[in-house]
């Protein structure tokens, strides 16, 4: 049992866990189905006591799989009576089979609860290509019933495993200020990084216990994953399958839109997502370093982003953190080909609080050297200010080393 | 000495060589000055016997060096007598004294060669943010110049040269059809894909001896660069200094824009740069094979392009290629997240003859197999096609093994 507290934000921690954590309204359910080899678990369920509003956020790749195209027409009535989840097999480029195999088994799923089978929500994940095996879904569905818990989200975040090195899960509580009580935010997630596009869609699931109907959770999900996994890259791939899911019990009080109590729990949703985020890149194969990059001082946000982005993405910004080379030069040339005006001259870079660029040009050997010690930390920030715009955006990045290419160009020989 | 016929286009050959070739009009010198170490060749000149028209395309990335600053000002008035190249300093990110440097060198060559300074165009290559020594390349311009020989471009391609593994020669003559004979356009060029940012600068230099005007010569060179040139990745980054000339001497009659000779040459420069970049790519560290990724049946030829960038960018599609593997979810998933609108249905893609992908769908796992003995070959095409759309484009790309990541996160420690 491990409990580490990851952050802290207006007075509450954001915890990640492999205890049992509950969160009032929902149980969970897992099973072997098959469909992964050796009978390791493959499905999951998440079951409202009763029908959640819900909230969802989806891949923008424009190959999108089936549970992706079935999740995102069920979602728009806002009500969810079960989440229906398997490892294994992304039902992904599998044509009209692979959306009447969605159906299938999440009819099968709602006759079990006795709920409607347009509000069980599919999410899959696993190898791309490849038929779902409905028939062992189906079959499944008595063991995954059987034993609902409201203690079983250590399992479910297992269940949902497919590359993954360890379950993601974090939880924080909040106050609210209409003196109802307290609430609680547990998200649950699987990926490592978008490092196996055929198996590392990212899933991520967040259950609340505070009420708020389906459009504030679509807004508070939509501005937290923007914040958080949207500032994620490990290789700069997206998957087929990322689905990211927002529900709500509404069994400690209801919040409104535009109070502080709605602040409260988007800021608790944003920070949880942010815990998760971090532990997918910490979980990218061969990965030894995340570092935040840090880019300030352009005309406005979205710039910053592309910059952001650039360098992030840049697989020679990537290996020469591995190497942990204070190399300024791969970073200022990734920044300068995102196609955003700035002046290189103004450009100040700083890794941890050393700065190794000024005025566009470099400090010194003995800075580098010192900005080298910091990057041999499992996590750092490196900061790039452009000058005096309004501008800034971050992206959270892992360095790419020999590992990366070992799994990726042999994982299916 | 090799003599390797690359290809065949309207009748002409495009040879790679690094035997003596010579172009009516040009002489080259090359030189040690002492910044490279071990006395190795790091300087060179083109010294058109005439001022030469000349045109440049220059990198587009943000953060410029001073020569490529000080290049573009002077191509201006259209008029070249001296290219001055040095390797093993890029002369970028070294502010004022970089530009003065950059001044101070050409005008040096200047005075040696008789000329105006501000027809001195440089050119330089190699580590970031190191001052350029001026004066061992100002001590060296007597060797520079003291035996410029028509014969020296194979010397010439060995001093530009960093990183690169060989040097890359190639030339093709045209037919004119005026009557008044042959020409010939000789390329040279510098680079190993980009894979060392602080190195690997790409240089191209091009001289015809077929008169045409500055602004003719912008046109073709513009043109070729787009179709070959700007269509190569190896790793998605582009340099500080990136430069590409076309010189004319017009020893051998005039060709007018608009023209059949006109067209004829742009060929013949196109097909020039086209065999320098897959030089280029084949060059990159740890590359074992060139695949060139065909997009077509989209709206149009940017959409095209987008596609097909992404999928040539790919570290993952990079990395499966290394494998040998016909990972051809990696490919669909790349090109659906290249933000441009297809129906993934309709998707169907081929690696060299062998269909794997059909209406959005794996074919089987032995046409897999077969287009993994494709894979095998060092050369091979990938093709998507996505619908009835008259977009197309191409990019050529390299596959990422694991010696790429021993370079780029060791070089510099």
């Amino acid at each position: 049992m491990t409990r580490q507290i990851v952050s802290k934000l207006h007075g509450s921690t954001v915890r990640i866990s492999d205890r049992a954590i509950t969160v009032p309204g929902f149980r969970f359910g897992v099973a072997a189905a098959g469909i992964k080899a050796e009978g390791r678990l493959d499905l999951g369920v998440i079951a409202p006591d009763e029908p959640a509003n819900i909230a969802g956020v989806f891949t923008r790749n424009r190959v999108q799989a089936a549970p992706v195209r079935v999740a995102k027409s069920r979602i728009r009535a806002g009500k969810a009576s079960a989440v229906l989840v398997n490892s294994g097999n992304a039902n992904a480029c599998t044509g009209a089979p692979g959306l009447a195999a969605a159906r299938a088994t999440t009819a099968a799923l709602a006759d079990r609860l006795g709920v409607a089978a347009c509000e069980v929500i599919p999410a899959s994940t696993g190898v791309i290509g490849a038929p779902l095996p409905t028939e062992r879904i189906v079959a499944a569905m008595g063991g995954l019933c059987g034993a609902l818990s409201a203690e079983g989200a250590a399992d479910f975040a297992r269940a949902i495993m497919t590359t993954d090195q360890w379950p993601k899960i974090a939880s924080t509580e909040i106050a609210l200020g209409s003196g109802s009580g307290r609430g609680r935010v547990l998200g649950i997630a699987k990926g490592a990084g978008m490092i196996h596009p055929d198996m590392a869609t990212t899933l991520v699931f967040v259950m609340t216990d505070i009420g708020a109907d389906s459009k504030l959770l679509q807004q508070i999900l939509r501005a937290a994953i923007d914040a958080t996994f949207n500032a994620i890259s490990v290789d700069g791939d997206t998957s087929t399958n990322d689905t990211a899911l927002l529900l709500s019990s509404g069994r400690a009080g209801r919040v409104r839109a535009g109070s502080s109590d709605a602040r409260q729990l988007s800021d608790a949703v944003t920070e949880v997502l942010g815990a998760l985020g971090r532990s997918i890149v910490r979980d990218g194969e061969g990965a030894k370093h995340v570092a935040r990059i840090e880019v300030t001082g352009v005309a406005n946000d979205a710039h910053a982003r592309r910059i952001a982005r650039t360098i992030a993405t840049s697989p020679l910004v990537k290996t020469a953190l591995h190497g942990r080379d204070a190399n300024w030069g791969r970073i200022l040339a990734a920044a300068g080909r995102a196609g955003v005006a700035f002046q290189p001259e103004k450009a100040e870079l700083r890794i941890g609080d050393e700065i190794i660029v000024r005025g566009g040009m470099p400090v010194g050997r003995e800075a580098e050297e010192r900005a080298a010690k910091i990057l041999a930390a499992p996590e750092y920030t490196i900061c790039l200010s452009l000058g005096r715009g309004k501008g800034r955006a971050h992206y959270l990045t892992s360095d790419l080393g020999p590992d990366y290419i070992a799994v990726n160009a042999n994982y299916r020989s």
